[in-house]
């Protein structure tokens, strides 16, 4: 397999056809990849809600969407968003956030995040994932406990939208040999 | 491709064969996967150090290992390492890191990392994202201004260790559907 050439064509996707919904075994198959997704001391801090009941996926769509900043209007076409809540890290790793100033739950999260993505690629699902949102609405309506948060929503479908060339830092930008360059 | 597959054989190698090296080919489309992570706001909040001058390498190993803890002994004998450093991010994603009390640097670190892992182990690599080191001698090995911070070191090579079972949560304990559950 060449995982470039993967990674190259996956995309953050923002049109989705809502007549097609997901089929389950692909979700299962996503949902795997992201259970066995590596994390600190191996902390695991995270609780996947898959939302396809359509009355509570339209409001969950709602409550990422906003009208003053225009942002994520798209996300009532997607059939499955996936809600990560961030639960308490194991001692090790706690002790590890602590001691390093370093908050791992949210590393984790986002490696388990790409899991999901790449996942969904590998199914010829797209998605997007979404980090604006009305927390409390959507803890509201998945009955997350108020000592808990959903840190991010990752929104899945078939896409309808073309690839499009990526805009990414050029290489000379982001790596360097052997020492920091600015 | 079966991404299940390939993520399911994918594992946390902690210990390396230090005479083999890595190729300069493979290092290149690992760090192309990076470099084409997705990221709040496409952000890219980071630069990846390799670090592969024999001494620095040492140097940066030594800062990574704690006798006390006795952790983190191995990674002397990965042939390559990769700093990943947190840069500012863009407007948009400060703003909402700011208004949603999120890190979102933190977890797009967590998403670049994952590319890179994945992209290591499909060629045939072994690789170990470290969380736990002494900053502030990895900051000076490396020339990293004070006011930016190393956030993830991994290490990669030919692994010399079998594949294990994955300890993880079982799927019933990490997954709901359209609602939390304890």
């Amino acid at each position: 397999m060449d995982f470039l050439e993967f990674v190259s064509s996956r995309q953050s996707d923002r049109a989705f056809d809502p007549s097609r919904p997901v089929e389950k075994e692909k979700l299962d198959r996503i949902l795997e990849c992201a259970r066995l997704a590596p994390s600190a001391c191996n902390s695991q801090p995270w609780k996947f809600i898959v939302v396809d009941d359509p009355d509570i996926k339209n409001n969950i769509a709602d409550a990422t969407a906003n009208r003053i900043l225009s942002i994520n209007h798209f996300t009532k076409q997607a059939p499955v968003h996936i809600i990560i809540v961030e639960e308490q890290a194991n001692i090790s790793a706690g002790f590890g956030s602590w001691v390093k100033n370093k908050h791992f739950p949210h590393i984790d999260i986002g490696i388990a995040a790409a899991h999901i993505c790449l996942a969904a690629h590998s199914e010829g699902l797209g998605s997007c994932i979404l980090g604006w949102f009305n927390e409390k609405k959507i803890k509201d309506l998945l009955n997350i406990p108020s000592s808990k948060r959903p840190i991010l929503d990752i929104v899945i479908g078939y896409s309808v939208q073309e690839l499009r060339d990526k805009k990414r830092k050029k290489h000379e930008d982001v790596v360097t040999y052997n020492t920091y360059k600015k």
